[in-house]
């Protein structure tokens, strides 16, 4: 009995996991979190809409989803003012980057992203043995110009840009992101991550034609419209992409409730307005928290704060810990000099009541552990 | 502008879709099916205890699922008094067949399964460039010892049996699947995918080790539990195997709702009773509603009958043809001999009824048209 042969790349892959859940690290407190504000969720929920489309839809379950997602597809089409053909529903946009590499990457391929950029997209590369070159970050945002010199150096199959960008919550106005568009090396696609750009000032969303072949753009319904767990993302790119995932994708992979729920939230837009009040308004109360405790936030396009704690990783680290033992759950970059910061997610106001309760104790305990 | 350039393997991939969704053959026919008795759904629904904690559910559904789905894959454990490290939740048994795959196949591997079973696991096999090697059907079964000895013959990484078996609805009892595990090839796993274990009559279900190296079983809520639509699918294999898995899954990729839906209708065993009642009871009608116009129906393990029209697999086309004209939507095997017959999913008796009024009709026209 000599068990299954795994590939070789398979053997040649860590164990390790991208992310631990808040679930998981609750199991390991021994407690639930009183605030949980790490994972990038939008903890003001979805739109009551979108919650009734899905109650209703759950008597329908027994149906598998419709395998084109097409009343979905439809309404994100008119939404963005593109055509059907340019756009596919997928499990997340963690799946969709699994999808997309496994559709370009083989094993030695070059792929271009910052160093403390999105380590899910990392994971997927790595995955199919792509090859990672990591530009930095350039005074905390990523570098359009250095990741594209970088493509370019390394005959890049894939670059990744998020815009808003994640762990630092900066942007750039959309002419840079056009610009970077102008400048991909041919043979090189860009994935243009949107995850948060619905949180971001007007002018962030570039304007990319529906057919360029030099660009993928990455959506998603778990951040702007709230539902995280119901696995909704989705791609804008030229149709003959779009159609190449059709060779790979699980056909029937798509929640049925998921999608109704995405269907009715994506139709009400005045929820959609309601929400980006929200998450500003929770920005700068986050923001307000950090100064009152001496620290300064960065301004954030997304759904998120990135709080420099003044000092290194090892003592943003130790915030951090010190956070989660009082029950406060948030993350923080990986990657040096970012790593400087601790990073939380927007909240309804108890959830960020608890972080103001939690900061002063947890910077007290680091300095005096640090300084010892 | 030259474009993404795919992997050798994608371009050499055919852009074939492995199934036509209900959904997609109304839009084309422009009308809605007046019975869905295609897809080995399941009509009579989930639990209600299952719709009450999905509906529950779909209020926080802003965080993520659990990555780990602990509380389900505690409950599938207990449930089968294996332990946790032989359970693995993922979106639906295709899912976890596409991750099996990525496991297992390079280009060039040979796998084998029998021929005109499971399509999507063929296309999973070919998405990764394997190379399938396929056994005949004998009398309608798929054929143990002929899966063996091809395993055996090519070196086969994965062997694939469904047990019963779609599209026929066939059966092995217990001691000829444990025989079949006994006799796997150094090196070759078998997939044993139960999905419809649980309409099989008592002694089906393989006694199996729970860290047997020799095998993965796959497991679903989208047939017993009647949830197709909320994609969730269980595999039970030894430790080691479960965890490769973590190394390249899509880890936050199960929706939260159907986490939850899935672990109320584990725990609603009264239901699962009453479904396989209710099943049995539609079996039956299929079977009368067969005979009734002098066709012959297969004894079904399943929740599905297959009904030998008599003929061929054109007449066969034919009448499948004829019936959705009518509204019914029911599917059919691809290859011959088996394709003499047509494939009639359980549901609930105005389905069947409007099937039993059109089944007649669509005989008639076959033959008319057929003799003509």
């Amino acid at each position: 009995m000599t068990g299954p042969r795994y590939t070789k790349l398979i053997n040649s892959l860590p164990a390790t996991v991208p992310f631990i859940g808040p679930e998981e690290q609750e199991r390991i407190a021994g407690h639930p979190f009183a605030a949980r504000l790490g994972a990038n969720e939008n903890g003001f929920g979805p739109s009551p809409r979108a919650i009734a489309a899905m109650a209703a839809a759950a008597g329908d379950v027994w149906k598998y989803g419709d395998s084109s997602s097409h009343d979905l597809r439809e309404a994100i089409a008119a939404f963005h003012g593109v055509g059907v053909e340019n756009v596919l529903v997928g499990e997340g946009i963690d799946g969709l980057l699994g999808y997309l590499c496994r559709l370009m990457i083989e094993p030695g391929d070059a792929v271009v992203t910052s160093d403390g950029a999105y380590p899910t997209f990392n994971y997927h590369v790595a995955g199919f043995g792509g090859v990672l070159h990591k530009v930095a970050y350039r005074e905390d945002h990523e570098d359009p110009q250095a990741l594209i010199a970088k493509a370019a150096e390394v005959k890049a199959k894939l670059v990744y840009i998020a815009n808003p960008d994640n762990p630092m919550g900066t942007h750039h106005p959309r002419e840079t992101i056009e610009a970077m568009v102008a400048a991909v090396p041919d043979g090189t696609l860009m994935v243009l991550d949107e995850a948060y750009v619905e949180f971001a000032p007007e002018g962030t969303e570039a304007r990319i034609a529906p057919d360029d072949p030099r660009v993928i753009r990455m959506r998603t319904f778990s951040k702007a419209h709230g539902m995280a767990g119901a696995r909704v993302g989705y791609a804008l790119a030229a149709a003959p992409l779009i159609a190449a995932f059709d060779k790979i994708r699980n056909h029937f992979g798509m929640c049925r409730i998921s999608q109704a729920g995405a269907l009715a939230a994506l139709q009400d837009t005045t929820w959609q307005a309601y929400m980006r009040l929200l998450v500003s308004g929770a920005r700068e109360r986050i923001t307000q928290i950090a100064t009152q405790n001496g620290l300064s936030a960065l301004p954030s396009a997304a759904n998120f704060v990135a709080i420099d704690c003044g000092a290194d990783g090892a003592f943003a680290r130790a915030v951090l810990t010190e956070l989660g033992k009082q029950g406060v759950f948030v993350r923080m970059p990986f990657v040096a000099p970012q790593d400087r910061c601790i990073r939380v997610s927007v909240g309804p106001e108890p959830e960020l009541d608890a972080f103001a309760a939690a900061l002063p104790a947890a910077l007290k305990a680091t300095r005096a552990t640090l300084s010892r």
